[in-house]
């Protein structure tokens, strides 16, 4: 670290540790909590301005630069009515400072840490970072720091002095969507990455085929989108570079997943040939090398060629995650198709360790293409130790034994911890509560285990989801999801404790345009149930008392 | 109209007619329809370039340039991944001339009639409209023509050529929103009004305040805010200023509705001395000057201080229309409230009579600024041929006469003349069917008398809406009451053939990001009963045919 950043962030620690000798901080207003934060007591006002963030130091970032804007209108969306601000005493800019300019595609391994500093006498905001996508982060959290002062007409930060000192307890933050059981149109996703910043989340898993609909154009075996719903319900290779593109300009990696050999029966209405019957569509057929053929030319698209062991910019999803899916893999069907049953039967092979060679077989492209490829549960819970290292085991059964997966080696990534499928999001009757309550690590005895949950997504299976409702069925819970993988574990303990903050957040992601339901209903998505503040999500009578949940008062 | 106009007018109609001869045309991939259209059978290829939309002859329209970028990505949407397709024999442009470039806000006597002609044989294709906001109809029909066709990546129309003479049946159509029963955010509002021009609708009626709460900035009586739910759910007239434009260059009117003397206990709360009493509430205190002076303030600044009798520019709402509400008014606690009762009796007035006073009192402050009141359906009812001609009475209740009060000479806003408040989108249970079957004129005798309904809108009313669910519980219903409004009444009497059409509309809505609910659920937004293409809207087996309600299959 250059000796002007180390001794920044020894001023930023001293501070903190100043800070927290006056007793445990109340929780900011920024959502999730950020690791470390010293606050004071003053009301800061603002001053926007067309220059308001910009990048110190040489050299250029054109996705800070677009950032920029788009944090500009989430800050200061007032603007146009704001009462000018004199400059004099206010905080009239944000510098960040980035050491290292990249602007590659973001990955598991990227740092997204961040320190930001807001001073009560104004003058400059300044954030550092490592990266880009740590400057992302700090943007979100200025932006959320910033209040508009309706009475006065300006903006304000509550709370100055800041110090923060910021970094996700896990690197994989997501949140997967399904585009198999609805089709999702191009601004239905552009819209839902939108929202993944604002709760600092960096994953899209695109669950992008699925036995119900093939809408992925592949250059391969082109008749695999004849599995489409509809001619007009496809996404083109151009469509999915777009969405990859749009999601790394907000710091947001793009997982994509193609489900085998089960999950996968559309796959056969432009290839039949890779499904062993017409009365067995799934699990793919193991007996037939097509299969992998083709399998393997739609992992090249995907993964790249694998002519460079790196991840190769070929490929359509830079990230060096590719999910194979491999859950509730059914075999009883391989056995009654008889040209199945008889290649089991000349390799002396169960069709148990049918499944094994396929999930392995599959993996084994992924590898050699540079990238890591993740399974769901059953994969490991069937083939154990014997899989690849570079497997990451999806968790999202109860059954399976987490310590002992970290312990033999592998990576994980966790839905499910406590309770029944807490983080799948389709599962309505899951309040955000009982999201909140699944912390990834429960259960693993040590830290140096604990080091192997990569981190997770919400789970946002399609059956009754598409454009009309994503968004109001992801919002607020995985907000709740978003805190657990990024603040502190002892942060996120106290539920009483977070109540009026997620409404306060679901209450910014309305002023935002997302389409968040009511924190407080049993039921997810559910209507507003009365008039009423979104504070309160509740009927109140006019004139009475105002809500409690406001912004301000969180300081 | 010039010449040249005049012989494009005369080909364009012996076109219709050389097509009509052949039998009455089937209708067209367009919604709403247009009201004449001739098709021919070629599928003719279009070719998206920078400067694919323009306007021809000379003069600029920097609401137009705006609009041509949103039509840019409305119309090819897969821009990106589209093969290059030979400027040979396709349709390289849409030129639009436009009569009268005036920018000016849209007001109900604005002509939004357009002709659009697609050359089959490739070519420009050509709009012509007398105004700037005909020039925005022609272009959404035109971006409903155009189809990718994702098996040649390439962009095409259908049905080529195409001749279309097209103008609206009535001229304010529109949809009410509700930002009392819940605040509504600045990016919902504007989410919502980007939706509108979708469906040629040309109004936004803003029902600003009720009793729950009063978000609006009035700088005349600036505690009026203290209403609201919070200190952040308000709007600063600069905000209002703001989406007042935003509308406008999207062809949308914005009409404001303050409604008196009912539905205000929330003014109550930074005025206690224009409401009767603690404990009577609403009506506003007729026996007060305060209520009348505080109500002309908020009058001049929405619709300006009157000193041009033209539409003021110096107010907020440029509309010719101004909502003055006036229903569900109980004037029970004026005659329990002893000052109240007294002041009636000094004047010998019966409560009623003073509910005539205020509803008239506060019309006249509108006409006197040249904009005309708006008025639910009681105060005709109440007060029936005493009002002044320039009210315009909206229709809600299924008892008010209707052709009585368009043949006592009034204009009415009309959201129920058949079933049970088939408009009112908060009623759940009324499926777009329903909403489709109300026509405006039904019941009125002739077309001379019928010529007094301006129009009508969708009655979004809030209660349980909210920015989490306010597109889905508006979308696809609104499409039926847009094509109620726009297209002939001849052209929407056979329900039955709609069905495929409005599935396919809302397929359109869903592609183009908005939260259009499904179709056939007997509640409105309910989620989608299970997977399935958008355009069947229920499951479909793997491998089973496609559904037949793809775009392309309408033309």
């Amino acid at each position: 670290m250059p000796p002007a950043r180390a001794a920044l962030s020894a001023a930023l620690a001293a501070a903190i540790a100043a800070a927290s000798a006056a007793g445990p901080a109340p929780p900011t207003a920024v959502w999730p909590q950020p690791r470390q934060a010293a606050s004071g007591s003053a009301a800061v006002p603002v001053a926007p301005g067309p220059d308001f963030f910009s990048l110190g130091g040489h050299g250029e970032s054109p996705l800070l630069e677009a950032a920029f804007e788009r944090y500009a209108a989430l800050t200061f969306p007032h603007a146009g009515g704001a009462t000018p601000v004199s400059r004099a005493g206010a905080v009239v800019g944000l510098v960040l400072s980035v050491w290292v300019l990249g602007e590659a595609h973001p990955q598991v391994s990227t740092d997204e840490s961040y320190n930001l500093s807001v001073p009560s006498a104004g003058g400059v905001a300044v954030a550092s970072s490592r990266t880009v996508f740590g400057a992302l982060r700090a943007l979100e959290t200025f932006s959320q720091l910033v209040r508009f002062d309706f009475d006065r007409g300006a903006y304000v930060v509550d709370g100055a002095p800041w110090v923060i000192q910021d970094r996700p307890r896990f690197p994989h933050r997501g949140l997967m969507i399904d585009s198999a059981r609805h089709f999702l149109s191009l601004p239905s996703i552009r819209q839902i990455i939108d929202t993944l910043p604002y709760a600092k989340l960096n994953v899209l898993h695109w669950h992008m085929v699925d036995q119900q609909s093939f809408p992925f154009q592949s250059k391969s075996s082109p008749k695999l989108w004849e599995g489409s719903y509809s001619a007009v319900e496809r996404y083109t290779q151009a469509d999915v570079e777009s969405v990859v593109e749009y999601a790394r300009l907000r710091g947001v990696r793009v997982m994509v997943e193609f489900d085998v050999p089960g999950h996968a029966a559309s796959w056969c209405i432009g290839y039949p040939e890779i499904c062993p019957a017409a009365d067995c569509q799934m699990p793919l057929n193991v007996a037939s090398e097509a299969t992998f053929n083709l399998i393997e030319g739609l992992i090249s698209e995907v993964a790249g060629t694998g002519s460079s062991k790196s991840h190769d910019a070929s490929g359509l999803f830079p990230d060096s995650f590719v999910h194979l899916g491999g859950d509730e893999v059914n075999t009883s069907c391989w056995t009654k198709t008889p040209s199945v049953a008889s290649w089991l039967q000349e390799r002396n092979l169960t069709a148990d360790e049918g499944y094994a060679y396929f999930a392995k077989r599959v993996a084994s492209m992924v590898i050699q293409r540079g990238h890591r490829p993740v399974q769901w549960s059953e994969v490991y819970d069937h083939f154990k130790a014997s899989l690849p290292k570079e497997t990451i085991v999806h968790i999202w059964k109860g059954v399976t034994n987490v310590t002992e997966v970290v312990a033999n080696g592998y990576d994980v990534l966790i839905n499910v911890a406590t309770g029944d499928k807490p983080w799948y999001l389709d599962y309505l009757n899951i309040k955000w509560d009982a999201v909140y309550r699944n912390d990834p690590c429960h259960g693993i005895p040590t830290d140096e285990l604990c080091a192997r949950v990569l981190g997770g997504h919400g789970e946002m299976w399609g059956e009754t989801v598409d454009g009309s409702d994503l968004q109001s069925t992801v919002w607020p819970r995985l907000a709740a999801i978003a805190e657990k993988l990024w603040s502190g574990r002892s942060q996120t303990e106290d539920v009483a404790e977070v109540l009026p903050r997620i409404r306060a957040f679901r209450c910014l992601l309305l002023q935002r345009g997302v389409a968040a339901a009511p924190v407080d209903n049993a039921q997810a998505r559910a209507a507003p149930a009365g008039p009423g503040s979104c504070f309160e999500q509740g009927a109140r009578a006019p004139g009475s008392a105002r809500p409690v949940g406001e912004r301000a008062i969180l300081l």
